[in-house]
């Protein structure tokens, strides 16, 4: 509550001291409004303790000093421009530096395979014997674990080992792998100028790094990993969509859905039991949205199974796939009211991709309608929201949390200046909702910390405050798909961190520390 | 009309003819929340008589065909890149053919030297006897008119027909004045990455153009020029932010802000006399905000003289320039409340820019509060409206009308698809709201049609048709500066115009010669 005050004490002086002739009513009404305003948006009735406080001011010094470096000298403001040229700016922020180290509660929105850092995928998996590789007539690389290699296919494999050592120098082979998998370009403007083109790339890196993951071994320890970065970078709680591929062995023989929710549930138990500190991970079973109707039923039909099943791990039911090319909610609707029309009706939770499209009133614009006619639980994406009045109404009431990604809305094309997101409306009239990072492993970014980063600096005002963040860490809990007993024990377990943080902040003077801050 | 019912003609095959077992009662629901939608957006009470669904037709089959030209075959989509580069794509449109043939109402917020083509200043103006030019040091183009020039500057004065001639190509040479003048350029990211880069530039538009304008007899042709321009591209009625500077003759003599504001009376005058279906134009006199505060109230003392002595024509006072850099509303407030505080009170009506800026919670955003709270008529730009909900609140109570200037917004730097700006979100909850062109001559762009076609291709969804642009139109006279019984006259005359308007598309098959609907 640094900033209304401070602004107050601005005008006071600027009245008091300058101006002459204002009636007072006009400042206590100026007051009113930006008060209301302040209180009105995310986080704004949070109060912080001293300590808080203490920390809030070094957060606030640093935050304006890097606003005030792009307002007033012309520095690049890093919200404003791709991800891909801001991330080496940010990596040296001050704010990034504190936003690393703060417990930020869960990432609710993520996907089976892109969690993991691209940098650990090549320097760990691509170095385990039986990992092939080969370029396909377009020259897109690809890989998979064999025996055997194939030679009868177009695309000629060969170790990976055997062509790193052909390229003599390992280590920058293993960079060029990262940068041929990863859709980082220097000038994404002109390498993808619409929705369609980067969607194009980033269908790549699934094909590339899938051969990898879809190894049994692989899977399970793709997903061990990515329990790792994300409690690195300080997150507590990870849902995950996950397709529940079927995986191979390398003796031929194959895995199906069952074992990979099963692997999932086993490693997460595993890991939580050595680190009391996470709280642990939930899976959100998906579907793609370009199977033919025939298809649909037998996923529904599945997913019900599961859920009896592994009502502790297995929360619900998406869609994914590029929304604007995929079918419509609307085209699958009778399977997905299937589980409401049994008899006794079965309740499938659905955390429904919808709205993450600059298409108005398409019909792909509409799954924002048909996502909450079918009692969606929360909103993936959820872009074009604010187009639907009616949508936007009923969420409210609801309490429906939308899943923002921005960074991943602005590699993928949706938006530019993060300045210009449309969850800065929703921030600031505090819209039920949680920030998440879609992808980080195919843009390089951390499991959470440069999304949070991002919404802080680019979705909010200069005056906006740890209040935003703390409640960003709460509502993902809040908006979780615990149940509410695991949802009181992961608060607890996320405030002791939360409360060390800050301690460790204001006692060990770490703001000294911070680059930038105190220099 | 058409849209919603197309759209619920195809979900009622979806559902008959290929969906089984969904309730009736969720189709209705999702048609209860579409067409709530569908009404609840600017435009969307009106109802299109039997000519006007027709002429709706012939739009929204070219609408469809464009957008679905770029979401489809990934051809550019011309909202979602800069005006510099969509201009030509536009003007091959069949939409913008039809938008540049409809009345389209009044443009309320058009600055008095960036309103007339650059085309008629370089190839009329500059022709003028005793017209001078020379380049700054710094390369920039600067023009005057002497009966003698100095010799004692930096800058080399020579006349322009000179210059002319010793080029050896009058055309070239003109396309390279406009060229020099306008602030286009090919790749206007790298140009001007940031906002206070292209100000610059912009900047340096009416450094060159002032020179011209301000020459008494050039003030008084531009201002017929404008009304000319705006005329021939369909505008019916104009209000312009002016200055009203000092102007020179050729003997040297000068003349003050009231010849200035005589002389656009009179020009308006005889225009309409000449031109019984031109509605007619009005003044708002602007200040610029970078005056130190003790030269403000001279300037309100003025607009207070000026308003009582022409009151038919002389409608109120703003605060000019890049608001990003300016002083703010609340840096002048007591010359603003000055007359509000006379005895008895002066009502000196207000017509502030405000919310020009993609920074939020700073003190220039905050002239969004101080606008209100000092009763403004209307809102310039308003882009960062969005992220102040109590202000949403007022004006939306108040009736306060936001001029959005969607082109200029764009090409000044603070978003780059147009189908993020913020009144997207304006539009779909019918806000209070009209389209203008703030500054049309920078860019090259017609006087309004431009920036109707980016409104409705860009900030508007598939199915928003001619009642969007019908109620565009009806809202710049109900929003405008005229009173009660203007306003009756105007829309009087605007509605025959616009009934001519369908007439003739309808009547005459003109729809025939549409380029691209036909073929």
């Amino acid at each position: 509550m640094d900033g209304p005050v401070l602004q107050i004490g601005v005008i006071c002086f600027i009245l008091h001291g300058m101006v002459s002739g204002v009636p007072p009513e006009y400042l206590q009404k100026r007051k009113h409004i930006i008060d209301t305003e302040e209180r009105q948006r995310l986080g704004g009735t949070l109060v912080l303790n001293a300590k808080e406080q203490k920390v809030n001011a070094v957060l606030m010094a640093a935050k304006r000093k890097e606003i005030e470096l792009s307002r007033d000298t012309g520095k690049i403001f890093p919200p404003a421009i791709s991800f891909f040229q801001a991330k080496k700016l940010i990596d040296h922020s001050a704010v990034f530096s504190i936003i690393k180290r703060m417990p930020k509660g869960g990432a609710l929105h993520t996907h089976d395979s892109s969690i993991t850092s691209l940098d650990w995928l090549v320097t760990n998996v691509t170095y385990r014997p039986h990992c092939y590789m080969c370029y396909t007539e377009s020259g897109d690389v690809m890989f998979y674990f064999y025996a055997k290699p194939p030679t009868n296919t177009d695309c000629h494999w060969k170790t990976v080992a055997s062509q790193r050592q052909a390229s003599g120098d390992a280590d920058r082979f293993d960079q060029q792998l990262v940068r041929n998998i990863s859709i980082i370009v220097d000038d994404p403007s002109s390498a993808y100028p619409t929705v369609d083109a980067v969607w194009k790339k980033f269908v790549k890196y699934f094909q590339a790094v899938n051969g990898l993951l879809n190894h049994a071994p692989v899977f399970r320890d793709y997903w061990r990993q990515a329990l790792e970065e994300f409690r690195h970078d300080n997150v507590q709680y990870l849902e995950v969509r996950a397709l529940l591929p079927t995986t191979y062995e390398l003796d031929g023989t194959h895995h199906g859905a069952e074992w990979a929710l099963n692997t999932y549930r086993n490693v997460t138990r595993e890991f939580v039991a050595e680190h009391p500190d996470f709280i642990g991970a939930k899976l959100i079973h998906s579907a793609v949205k370009f199977i033919n109707k025939q298809a649909m039923l037998p996923n529904v039909k599945e997913a019900m199974v599961f859920l009896k099943k592994y009502p502790d791990f297995y929360k619900g039911f998406d869609l994914v796939g590029q929304e604007g090319l995929g079918k419509t909610l609307l085209y699958y609707l009778d399977d997905l009211l299937y589980p409401s029309q049994q008899n006794p009706p079965v309740y499938l939770p659905y955390f429904f991709h919808a709205g993450e499209t600059d298409w108005e009133e398409t019909q792909v614009d509409d799954n924002l309608v048909d996502a909450i006619l079918l009692n969606t639980s929360r909103i993936g994406h959820g872009f074009a929201i604010h187009k639907h009045p009616q949508v936007m109404k009923i969420i409210k009431q609801r309490d429906i949390a939308v899943e923002v990604n921005p960074i991943s809305n602005q590699v993928l094309g949706l938006v530019k200046d993060l300045r210009n997101h449309a969850a800065v409306l929703l921030i600031a009239e505090n819209y039920p909702l949680v920030i998440s990072s879609d992808d980080p492993a195919v843009w390089e970014a951390t499991p959470l910390s440069h999304d949070f980063y991002e919404a802080f600096m680019g979705m909010t005002g200069e005056q906006t405050d740890l209040t935003f963040l703390k409640q960003l860490a709460i509502n993902s809990i809040k908006y979780s798909a615990m149940n509410q007993q695991e949802k009181q024990a992961a608060m607890k377990l996320w405030q002791r961190k939360w409360d060390m943080f800050i301690d460790a902040t204001v006692h060990q003077h770490y703001y000294i520390h911070i680059p930038g801050i105190m220099g």
